[in-house]
């Protein structure tokens, strides 16, 4: 099965989480290992600017989600 | 009750503040300790660089929400 | 009175300024102390990245503010 | 034959591929050396904020593919 | 008279100018010293990086310009 | 004869190309001297984080250019 057959959600919330798991597969797909990811993710969670860049790439995919859902209208 | 049933608000200046808690909000799902993000909120509070990058997730969700809202028009 | 009841101006030279104060507003929020946003103000008016990262906010404004006026078109 | 005939893809997951393509390809176009291309890889793939700077511009293509293919609705 | 009394120009070239100018613009307002500016001007014109930032804000400029003039089609 | 006319291509890979040249062409008017552009390429053809930063930018104009052209559909 697709991990992502469509960017369909039934709330805003849901789509708020697709969001954050492409933000997180694009991560995956360039450094595959897990425990490396581990580990950095140690590092990032504990800057203040890795953080907001985190949440930049959030914000641009909620965009594309957001879209593709009409806004939850 | 969800966090995010939808996007809509009454005026541009609530949308504003939504877009605000949705940066904040991608944070939170990284970093949940809340000790953690409120000893980093003291360091980007007083570097110029990382309010302004703050400022950029805020304006990419408020893009995010303006649409949601037809621009308010 | 909001500081911000809509996205509306009469020009594009208008829709700028409002652009700066949203990408403004945006750190007022996270740094409400004026005399630390003062100091840091010298900081980043001083870099030539910093001014970089700031013109980077106000154009995702922009992009915001000229689709809400329909690009006053 | 063209690499990028065109932006159409089958589900929102190949689309995602096709994102984590348009992203490599600039790379490769810019430092079309394929050894220094695997070099550089080894040290971005250990740097949490690298792995998020690639997940900006993964989520940047995505968007574009995302609406070239009406969001897969 | 305005600086940017609209968003129209003639051809995408002339549309591709303006994206400059608005991210110009955007510094000026920031850091209305002229001489400052000059200074400044010739750091970022001599590192890469702060090159590729400045063509970032151009890029998105231009993407406004060019959606207010419907992309000169 | 203007070297950006229009933003229309023939096929999506074209418009990858003119999004790549969109991109050099903010660089160059910023930075006009072809020998220090040269040297700076050397810079950042060599760092990880500077060639996804150029990407980041080509991203951005390739929205613009697939829009223009309708996604080549």
């Amino acid at each position: 099965m697709s991990w992502l057959p469509n960017l369909k959600t039934e709330t805003a919330e849901e789509g708020f989480e697709l969001a954050i798991k492409l933000s997180r597969m694009a991560v995956k797909k360039t450094q595959p290992d897990d425990a490396t990811r581990t580990k950095l993710r140690d590092d990032y969670a504990n800057s203040a600017d890795s953080l907001t860049l985190a949440s930049q790439v959030v914000a641009t995919n909620f965009q594309t989600v957001a879209a593709a859902n009409d806004y939850w209208r």
